[in-house]
């Protein structure tokens, strides 16, 4: 049985091939049909200049071409919903109802549509105009941009239909993606549905390629390479940085979501007026999807009082009564083993049960504890994130260990404190806030983290080791786009061949622009 | 006598001392007074730990105070212009008038109340808010940024007062100022008078630091230490590299403003209409100021014909007529002979006198000129940048010949296209310009690159090697703030607890806010 083709230069074509791999269902362990591909850079080199080719096309396409083809791939995604749905189902173990159905993929459409939305209506590009010097400038397509998907959402974050996909596309660009090995049939699908948008909107058939595995070396090669505008990638934070530091060395940018443990802070007085509350919260927010969220709590700081052993009692207690779940793959169960033996190494209790004898693709929920002390004598291990549905709890002796607790956190996605409604809290919220605000992009109050919607004013990003630079998200329309623009500024340029969004004539009357100093919809006088 | 103190903590202090140095007169090459320090990395450490405490407090300081500080930070600089103005032409030879007092100095301090301006204002960190999902969020200070200031400007982009030290401080953090070795009395003088202002503004005083010189290990360390929020750096490509690789291991951001051979294109129809204007102008911005700018034109594309071997005798003569400038150091002159020996050995033919025998900071105008053909083949180091007074005409065949030479130029920060003002040459500018575009942060079009005004729309900016990423500009206010800036999301926090920007009214009735998707300066509804 020949392998999949890949998806380069507007055709499906066979791989230049090294090897290949099937993907399992993690339920069972059992290998399902289809031979895919692992890609010689070959297929880089073709899919990048493919890419190359399509940047100069789309340069030269009208926007609502763009968003006419990411409307028409969302619709052609909910025509093609029940196979999709089956198939990411079968290869990840995620519920096909609710969340691959009723969540996941609603979110992705209404990405593309959002995106879509963005890219006609033109503000996120900054148009700016200075009509006295006659210098003016916006955010232009960067070029080919290369997305690398995580395991862990076959279809959100997917690189050919996620978050990053629609937010290049968006922003002009072609996008080279690289489906995720653990849902390769995902990837297809998705990517044939993208081609037949494609050719239903008339855009350049290379504006999407699609493989499926590559080597190490060829990511390297690939995000660094001459042709390519940026890439963004989702996934485990070795990885991240071996391309990071590919793409940093001949400066390309590049936009990573990598590790996070995502703190949660506890106050006194959140425990004592409801408590059992937060810990229900606490536990279901840490074991919906087996914990293998970007956003998953990692880590609650407590302070050392009766109700924070009860809190961590009820914690407990809704962890053993979930079954070891079904996690996306054996190498993510192995992760998660290691993680929560280098947590113990460095000094945590395990309170539930080990890990050791559970075979293939599941691990039983792992719930740690440590004194703030302890935390304090090995903060860098004791931040090793564990992905799946592992948190570690760290109980503080007082306010002072608690800041210093803050202090030693890395950077992280998210950072949560729950504090009582009546104002008890207070004065630490205020002491304690400070710290944590300083360290995560999203500062939650008395709610977890896990959910990320899709608002203008999400940020799902932060300070290093959670991304790369701290000023980017990969969640929330119009700002995501701008990671995928440069800089362009025209000095006394005729206003013939300037782009449209920066003649005087504001192009569709909506377009927020700056001119002379003032943000207006109006053309300049 | 003893060395001069470095300013860290509010105070001038003693340098831990592992070497000292004086500045020298590049016109006369005597020595100044003054012995200056270079700093151990214990000066580095304690400018660290004073920025770390300036910023916590900075983070609590109203943007009114902050615009105070540098308004009156403006004011000093203009009371002590005299000394500014003497100081610094003794020290880089660049003429008193207009240069430094009458062009330079009111750039500086227009710069910091336009900084000022925008911190008030507010509209630069683009605060966004979802009423219905209560997410908001903004650009918030990012932590202490050090700033390295370059040879070529002792005041618009010092690193105690030029453009990334004013936004820098109007995004609301610390600064660390490198002051350049080559005019370290200039930075003293700068200094004092930031300090006086912190003085007067009851700002916290270790909101500006300044050492004079480090070694290259201590630069390492310094953007890559984790009390850093960012750094800046205007200057070579070879130091630039050193310090981004630092600061790139660690996801520290870092901006930095590199190498750039800014190309202009002058198509055959402008040189038949006006080429002894074109010639001219040409000469005179290649000429100014010893050629030491950042947007220098030192690549100029031509067609082979007979105005354009006219034209190339007009630049030369001009270039013959000048004596050899003084320029900023030995040092200087002599990176400029060598990069003019490596365009020779690549295969240029040097028009112009050649620079042996001339002594001290001084060179002569360098005009090189290749074949297209001869640039195809060499095109890396055909590209070396020359900094000086240096430039290298390229005689492309003909349209496709120049489609490839302008497609093998790495990033620029400015590329200029003359044609001629009939439409003869439209469609060759349609064919070109594309190519340029995506090279270059800024395209002019009839009108040389080396004036860089401080407006909304300006991009001082482009792809690498002339910065590290193409989405973000060094000068123009509000964007160069935002490099800054950590995007910092607020998710169902308690309204008493945001920031002003993200209550629900608008703090200042002007700022423009993004609310439930409509661009706006009203309040919440």
């Amino acid at each position: 049985m020949a392998e999949h083709p890949v998806l380069i230069g507007g055709k499906w074509r066979p791989a230049k091939v090294t090897d290949t791999f099937q993907a399992a269902n993690p339920a069972t362990g059992e290998k399902l049909p289809g031979i895919y591909p692992l890609s010689a850079w070959d297929d880089c080199d073709a899919a990048l200049s493919a890419a190359a080719d399509a940047a100069n096309e789309l340069r030269r396409t009208p926007t609502d071409a763009i968003a006419r083809f990411l409307r028409r791939f969302a619709e052609l995604i909910e025509a093609g919903k029940t196979a999709l749905v089956e198939q990411a189902h079968l290869e990840t173990a995620l519920p096909a109802s609710p969340r691959l159905a009723d969540v996941e993929l609603p979110r992705t459409t209404s990405q593309l549509r959002q995106a879509a939305d963005a890219a006609v209506e033109g503000s996120w590009a900054l148009p700016t105009i200075d009509t006295k010097n006659q210098i003016r400038s916006c955010f232009e397509p960067i070029g080919p941009v290369v997305v690398f998907g995580p395991n862990n959402f076959p279809f959100a974050f997917s690189g050919v239909a996620g978050g990053d996909f629609a937010a290049a596309i968006a922003a002009g660009n072609p996008a080279i993606a690289k489906a995720h090995p653990l849902h390769p049939g995902t990837g297809r699908l998705l990517a044939e549905a993208a081609l037949a948008a494609l050719r239903d909107t008339g855009l350049p058939l290379s504006t999407v390629q699609m493989i499926y595995k590559i080597d190490h070396e060829s990511g390297r090669r690939l995000v660094s390479d001459s042709r390519v505008g940026a890439s963004a990638f989702t996934g485990s934070r070795a990885a991240g940085m071996a391309l990071k530091n590919a793409a940093d060395a001949v400066g390309k940018p590049i936009y990573l979501e990598m590790s996070s443990i995502n703190p949660v802070v506890v106050l006194p007085g959140a425990l004592a007026e409801r408590g059992g509350k937060v810990a229900a919260d606490f536990a279901s927010s840490c074991l919906m999807g087996g914990g293998q969220f970007c956003t998953n709590a990692g880590f609650v700081l407590l302070f050392d009082d009766a109700r924070t052993d009860q809190f961590i009692d009820e914690v407990k207690n809704a962890f053993d009564a979930g079954q070891p779940p079904a996690l996306l793959s054996e190498g993510v169960a192995k992760g998660l083993a290691y993680s929560v033996k280098t947590l113990v190494g460095a000094g945590a209790n395990l309170l539930t049960a080990p890990g050791a004898g559970v075979k293939g693709a599941r691990h039983p929920n792992a719930l740690l504890r440590v004194t703030g002390t302890q935390f304090l004598a090995e903060p860098e291990k004791l931040q090793t994130e564990a992905f799946g549905s592992a948190s570690l709890c760290v109980v503080a002796r007082d306010a002072d260990e608690a800041e210093a607790v803050l202090s030693h956190l890395e950077g992280n996605l998210t950072g949560c404190i729950y504090s009582d409604s009546q104002g008890s809290d207070e004065s630490l919220y205020a002491r304690l806030a400070p710290a944590l605000r300083r360290r995560v992009g999203r500062l939650l109050n008395d709610k977890m983290p896990t959910g990320v919607a899709v608002s203008p004013a999400m940020n799902h990003g932060g300070p290093f080791p959670a991304t790369g630079h701290p000023g980017f998200t990969a969640v929330g329309i119009p700002a995501s786009l701008r990671r995928f623009g440069m800089l362009c500024c025209y000095d006394n340029v005729r206003e013939h061949r300037l782009p449209a969004s920066l003649r005087n004539e504001n192009p569709n009357g909506r377009m927020w622009r700056l001119i002379d100093g003032k943000m207006t919809q109006d053309s300049c006088s």
